[in-house]
């Protein structure tokens, strides 16, 4: 288990991260890559343990209910990029299981792999979305052949693979890229068909960087999102070389669905938990700012209010039914209900943007229009902005408008869009978790009830 | 326990039931109640037990988590009559535990009739809501006193009471009433605060009664509602005499909304679940239904059923996680959580009608305008209708016919029409189950996580 | 122009409806036709002109915006029948306006229809929902070649046409049926490319009628549908002979599209006009039932009502849209805009249930549970009835219970499913709805300002 | 008629304009700013009209439907600080004229002040919200009496004011403020009841700017914002006089809702017509994106995108009917009407967040992650990123960025927090539109529509 210092020594590794046109000297020194950077140290900090051969909490495979139920409850506690990772490894442990029986020596590579890991308690970011190209052409049949991460040579030693992966979270601030197909591929795509990690420092990777942090965030303007954003990346594989036993998948198509299956799984899992999280401080946002506004009995403003905890009540029954209807695998590793997780995303991704819509309504303009705080101690201006914009005793200027400035910061600002569509797409977008969903509903039992209903026996 | 038999006989007691402007003067043998009656009897007929001192199984009160998910997985396999009974015992068992602190008396009564139900094995409907006059005014405001149900004279024995009850599901097909205050009363407003029990055909006691199943239901053409409509009323309670060991609450104003609130707990565990299994039954349907026309394949007919599951999966998340996160009574009664069981309410409420809308849109017209079952043999058109009616091979125009009766009786005609009311207003209406989930809501954890974002320690 | 009798009396002609199972002796008798029969006498009454030569307002083409505006305004106060008769002469006069080019002869028969027609003020019905088989396969892949009507045989005199078509609405009640196509055909499918006239009473055709009416139905108790169901019904047409001069289309399977959207653009215009007054009435009785129930003032009462008025206020742009921005044909025919129409169709389909939901939640349970106005003169209960439920002075409980039976029976019961589908299929569903109004859309500006954000030239 | 320079110049006036802590010096040269001083001097530069006498066309009062239905039109390209004082200028207007009966004196200063505005060629920005205080006491009961701005002085030229007014568009580019009551005043807060014109830099204003545009605003980063973003403002009236000719309002009442209900009619209109810019904007990105995505015959895309086109549909249909259906002042002056701009208000804000939703799930994550359009032109891996974010021919990797960057700008980062707000907002939230819409509302006729399909007569 590594210190905080540790950590951001490791970031420098050699690693190629582009941003904004320019070659990033040190990423942990760059203002943008700060948050995410220091958020993740904060995390080592916590988890650190002095005593040899410590491994980290978040290393773990549930094996029972009660177990997968404590683990929900402190993966939402640590910082992204752990999250990731512990995510990303039941992934591949879930993955290996699946292959178990054609591919054993696969598995036991997830295995050895996640066990190597968590011994050097580093870092990992999936790499999945590829950049796809023409979406109504199949991998295999689009004109530029990289524009799925491919295979490129498959030597004794290993295999490598050109292509490049789209949205990776935490891939300038982790230390390894899981890699795997963003779909099913067919037969004929078995040059495709590849799962694999590779460090970020690999010769050929190439990160080219983006992120919602202001260039200097300012924490007064920025209370969330300067502790909190995380850059994202395109990583582009120009001929990378991975090792056989970092090779997950090397062409056989039938597995090629299973890894991002698997990873749904437990990605929506830590989305959802997340988003509930999110949820809750938003109606806690509402009331707060309702409050603060004189608004509390406005009823209008109780109603908002109550949808908004409706929706977060909704989604936290979601998250605790697919805990308490939870999946084992024959090895016995305990995994959440796939149906109850996607409905639970879909609800999410489908009224997030009532519910902000609601709190903007309760709000008010001031969430963009509020002063500085800044302006506070302005000597010229200070004193009116503080007298005008308090409302009541016990309601400072001061305080109102830091709910203000957080309320713009989670859900009217750059952060805010970064967190919309993480909510929307995280899980691959409506369409993609409805039907992920349909797939797990028991449509024979609705059948059934159906015909009974109809007076009908049999079709 | 009775038989079948019994409890039909058991309903020529004397009781007063009025329907369409006449006096009825056998209610087991009244067309428009032959549904609920039948119903009934089926109930009966399959509990039956021969067994001297046996108990129905739904004469219960669940001490686990288990037994709780157990009962609720039962209690949606019986006639409503009995849910209805079970459900206001364990009402009448909850307000008891309730009061017993102040007012033991009180607690003693309801265990005892409990008990003496479960000997008698008799069904109880639930009267509620008042006439309630102008609802802006509080009952004793009212010009005319007996717009809420009230004590009109105290004696030694008993009281006396004089109002009328709303919206009595199974008053006609049941034998005792358990009248409770509609809303907490104030100070002042003693002689509302009345709950306790009377037979339907205690004197005093006049039935005005409404259905929507047909005079003469045909099954083929109302399938669902031929076997399952139930009779409302308004019970008029003309200076009704109630004797001291059926009173349960006689002017304590304090504890008036008690009954109201355990009633809600327990009715809203009832209609979610009874509404899963309408919902289940609505996406099978929908799929029946869009094979039967050749749709299934067709991409928006996919998303429309993919959103009626996810309607279905999140009220069963919400029942789940109520279950799941049971309270439990210093007696060790266990109860769903009112949280989860309201939200889910709440939900099944507001979204019910998009889900009859996508099963309308998938069904297309000919759920109105399919012709009868009896048109199939008419000699003069029977082989058209047949011929015009069936799709393709498997699918014959009387099986498909039959699915577009049973979605027009259940989502588009007299029947549907009731379901859709009870969904909505059972547990009174989104207003008042937005309003109770927000007031079992954990808005203290919200408001906490709220100011961590926003990075003040206090208001 | 005929008077209500001669009407009634031109029913007696020898047409074979069937209904229940069984053949109907006098349509003008049966008691489920009644509501419609009796309707369009009314209408023919009101319209009656003894002037030799006179001919109906409802025979008329707009050729002006204003023509078009006061031609709405007019059709609203029209009975169906009338109203279908209107639209679909305007139809034929559309699509023969759009064939005129290349096919002549059939806009001559059409245009020589209408004047037919108008002499003889009689009453036309759309056929054109085919019986369609499996929907995934076009008409000429059915395995049962009738699935979609067709001509058998072509003589000099005319043509022979197999087949059914489905909710006909006033087919029972009206004289001659607009045959046309369903959707466009292909090549090779010439023989499905029909489009004519035909009277109720050909040899051949067999009508199998339907009704939301009740066998008897009570206008106290069903005081909308009583006096405006309509029978729909499918309409067989077992090699039936049409001749030439009745034939509008005879194979061209290029112009097989131009009927359905030509009719569809008259029926969405006649449609959006009835909604937007039944949504006027829906506002009104929730402003008079929040009256009645002295919830007048309630914050979220108030906030129901305003959407429905907001709903309500809507289509009626979208209708006003329409006619502001008629389009033109080349013959100086008027006719409403096709993307307001469309919009404003699928906008009331889309929101329809959300306001039926909102006159609920306002109107509350006695909707469905009030006893009939017969039980007010019932001696045992009549007294008790009326004093429970009225609520104030001024509102009396004979009052308030006409306003519930009114809104049960337009929105929660037999006649409500049947508009419930009309508004959201009028027109095909909210798929086709959506795709109509796409077609019309002015994508190219769309795109162009699009550009001109994106600070891009050219694709 | 202006020139931009002078105009340019015209903003050294000595203001006293507050950022982000610190004092202003010059406003025309502060980055942030730069968007709207050069899109407001673009718009000088547009209308510059060297003839003496010369009026910009935006002072204008509309005296027929054409000419408010051009009026409209052109407005739609003006830039902000214009739009906002033709609106401003209507409005002063409008009120004056309703109220010249009881207060000539008021209307001809406001005529007089009209003229003098357009002599000048200046810019006006409204000032309406005030500081606010507690939202749960009215004005007149606040601990502190300047939570809204109140006369504190009455001297025979004139009047002092005190107080603060929020989110003032345009105040920092601007010339004079429009000041006017937020709401009705009643009897005892004469002092609170006060309408007039200030200039921006008149002793004792101050003006505390926020700002959404970056302090240095990339046009490849922020497309749309860069040039269009607005700054808002907080303006403090320490005590500022204002001559008696510039003073509108001073103490009456009753009058003091006159000119919010003045101003909101024209805002609306403006609004409305700037969002369905907006809103087909948004449709032609959706159109563009799912091309160069490769997904335009996906039927959920295309779903999406018809939802989307018949939003705007719905809008233009709303600003049409109120154009068609405008009310005329006893002067002749033409003005929209409330009810179809209130609704189509309503309605924009309701769902706009379902909108940018659709939009997002089409787009994909890469609106958020898309590499910068500097990363084009970086040696190491401008080549790649080109070739891994282009689809296909004719779709380059640059011009589906740019098409990335104008969807984050416009809806996923700080502008579109703005913009969301603006919609949701300008017009007094959406609980303010529906109370308006309603009181506009035609109830009468919905009531008497609603009797006759209830068949009574008189309530």
């Amino acid at each position: 288990v590594l210190t905080a210092a540790a950590y951001r020594e490791s970031l420098h590794d050699g690693r190629q991260v582009q941003y904004a046109g320019r070659m990033v000297a040190d990423v942990s020194s760059e203002p943008a890559f700060q948050p995410a950077v220091e958020w993740t140290a904060r995390g080592y900090a916590e988890h650190y343990d002095a005593q040899p051969g410590a491994v980290g909490p978040y290393f773990q495979i549930p094996r029972s209910v009660d177990q997968l139920r404590s683990f929900e409850a402190r993966l939402k506690g640590w910082d992204m990029a752990t999250i990731a990772t512990a995510q990303g490894l039941l992934m591949a442990v879930t993955a290996a299981s699946r292959m178990r029986d054609r591919y054993p020596v696969y598995a036991e590579r997830a295995l050895a792999y996640f066990e190597d890991i968590g011994r050097r308690d580093i870092r990992c970011a999936m790499a999945i979305t590829d950049a796809k190209g023409n979406r109504s052409l199949s991998p295999g049949a689009q004109p530029d052949a990289d524009h799925y991460v491919r295979i490129t040579q498959t030597r004794a030693s290993g295999v490598v693979i050109r292509g490049a992966k789209m949205h990776i979270t935490s891939a300038v601030n982790g230390h390894e890229l899981i890699v795997m197909p963003t779909k099913r591929m067919k037969p004929g795509e078995e040059a495709w068909a590849f799962a694999g990690a590779v460090p970020v420092n690999a010769p050929g990777v190439k990160i080219v960087a983006t992120s919602v942090a202001q260039d200097d965030p300012d924490p007064d303007r920025y209370p969330y999102s300067s502790a909190h954003a995380v850059p994202e990346a395109m990583v582009i594989f120009d001929d990378v070389f991975v090792p056989a036993e970092r090779v997950f998948l090397g062409g056989e198509v039938e597995h090629s669905g299973t890894w991002a299956h698997s990873l749904g799984m437990w990605e929506r899992l830590g989305n959802l938990g997340h988003l509930i999280d999110v949820a809750h401080a938003l109606v806690g946002l509402a009331d707060l700012i309702a409050e603060a506004n004189g608004l509390s009995r406005f009823a209008h403003v109780r109603e908002k209010i109550g949808n908004m905890a409706i929706y977060a009540t909704m989604l936290t029954a979601a998250l605790d039914a697919a805990i308490t209807n939870a999946d084992v695998s024959p090895e016995g590793y305990v995994s959440p209900s796939e149906l109850f997780t996607n409905a639970g995303k879909f609800h999410a991704a489908e009224h997030f943007h009532a519910v902000i819509r609601d709190l903007h309504d309760i709000a008010g303009g001031a969430v963009l229009t509020a002063p500085s705080i800044k302006d506070l101690s302005n000597p010229d201006v200070g004193a009116y902005v503080e007298k005008y914009m308090r409302t009541m005793a016990g309601i400072s200027g001061e305080y109102r408008m830091r709910l203000f400035h957080a309320i713009r910061d989670l859900t009217a600002d750059a952060y805010a869009g970064w967190l919309t569509f993480t909510i929307l797409l995280g899980g691959g977008g409506l369409h993609a978790q409805r039907a992920v969903t349909l797939k797990h509903y028991d449509m024979d039992t609705a059948r059934r009830l159906a015909l009974e209903v109809t007076g009908v026996t049999a079709c």
